[in-house]
């Protein structure tokens, strides 16, 4: 599938094949996942999501490791099977192992229960919820 | 809102007052918060979520903080308004800092934005993430 | 809330008019729900909107009663308040028993977390359930 | 595609083996869908989502076809081409029509279209479909 | 994949072939693309689906390639895949450049990252924004 | 609701007061809403975001008007009331028309209607829509 053609480094225009290297130096892989070839066509595009994405997923007050998690956490509500996949073989290349990955599963899916009872039940939030009270 | 009415202590039938006894003892606290009490309609639908939510949210490979991150994450994506109230409310009660808080967003926000471009480029997955091969 | 006021009678244009007393023949209740006094401001699509409801909700190999269920389930998962209100007040104005409604809401959750598992999982299709092989 | 490998009979752990062997016998069949199998690295997850999922499968106020119809509509909404394959599968050896088919997916795209209008119109919900008025 | 046979010409009931020919008539091709095919099983969804996008999707108060725009971002965050490709696919034969759809990307993703913060924030709706005030 | 107080002007950080200004300035009002607010406890997500928004929605290769529609399409398929109040706001701000509103309201419905359809008929996709082709 696909809706633009995934751009090796001899069709990607120069700008984005800039950006293939700073991943290939961050990751210290050569390989430079479909993501990053489709996004190529717009350098622009490329660049800020790249330069984002390198900043947000950074060590800060939450572990990276736990960052994937959370990737993933949403990727999968989103639905985004590439996210998934991708964000799953991070999260393993960041050390998860496949008891913190069960119970990564076990919550996403807790949570997902739960969104859909609280919602069919439109139930009202708590007044010691809420935080913004005008 | 509400598509059930929440039912107090008084009008909670016995086996769902027995699930609020539960809760109250779990958390150390005599408030039940509206979620349980939209539930306590059907006692079986309440213990059934109550037993499996605190089996699922307790200390095990992944720390009970990470976990109501991860419920976060879920709750935002699919568009819980309570959800994403009442575990913001639980993190901040297990240590969540306005840090984590604040990185917990960006990344949400990141997996939002490279899921939507996943999906509107539909990039099909690198051979090397799949671990399904058939 | 709404990003367009509603039409009160005396506001909406007659083509508007003239569904709304649809409605109400319909419904055989002279209250017309805010939903159609939304939409009023396009009496083109509130008709489209209103012919189309009425025939897909009419009776035929599923009870309407089965089709408020369903209604309910998709508006669940899509996230849309008003539309879990306004459908679960159809069901039980069809005949919607509790223990139905507790029911629907144990399959709503039960399906919401396997299609999370399914997702944070990438299940590969079995070959069995794929009718469309080309 | 897959996040994790499917798991056969020989390479799952006993405990999982123990699930599949509940799960051949429920059925009626010999064969364990990729589902399953993919669970199968978490036996405890394996065997909590398989028995609640029998358990609220099973017939009671709602016919055992009206839950595999809300579950499709559950799972379209949600975007999960896994659920929808099987579960459409298991309607159809449950009894589902070719019409009852088509009636399901038309009330299927008539709340999807619905959800979509009352959620760009934010319409408020009206006073007589709220049940939780605090 | 899919949870019907994509019917051929010579095996959709005459009403379905009829509306076939329709649509080869309005797109000027002989190519009836997957989606209609799936749909044929029940004739009256076909006629009823293709009618309505053909008279929502015809050149009005916005443009045709405007439409499209659209038509790609709510698939986009419903996660069609399906959806994504033919209407990419339309957008380009009605003239939509590479840098339209660099932008159309772009907004897309920032619009999921801020729905996403918005959501997490659970911000509360301005009343200079409520049009509806009752 | 909220999650998080909204900041004052007195009560935000002198950062986050910087962006508050840049906000004044580009729009031309003195009125800051509640999104920016809710936003400032974290200075570099508010500037990151603030930046972005203003970059992406400026005039280029898509008019700025039709910026706002794909937004609040994508902010419509999210379920993300806020963003939908806000951008419907800032549409007619641009100079979008009732005429304009009512086929955006059309198409969205249109798109919502067949992604479910497209989702649940699991119809595979053309080869002629893919551009990726490996």
């Amino acid at each position: 599938m696909g809706t633009v053609p995934l751009l090796s480094d001899s069709e990607a225009p120069p700008e984005s094949l800039a950006v293939f290297d700073e991943i290939r130096e961050a990751r210290g892989t050569d390989y430079v996942n479909n993501f990053w070839r489709a996004l190529a066509h717009d350098p622009a595009l490329l660049r800020a999501t790249w330069e984002r994405a390198a900043h947000v997923m950074a060590p800060g007050a939450l572990h990276p490791l736990v960052k994937e998690l959370i990737y993933i956490a949403v990727s999968t509500a989103n639905g985004c099977a590439y996210c998934v996949h991708s964000h799953t073989s991070a999260a393993r290349a960041k050390g998860m192992t496949p008891d913190q990955h069960a119970e990564l599963l076990a919550v996403i899916a807790m949570a997902s229960q739960t969104n859909a009872l609280a919602t069919a039940l439109a139930v009202p939030v708590d007044d010691r919820f809420d935080e913004a009270q005008l």
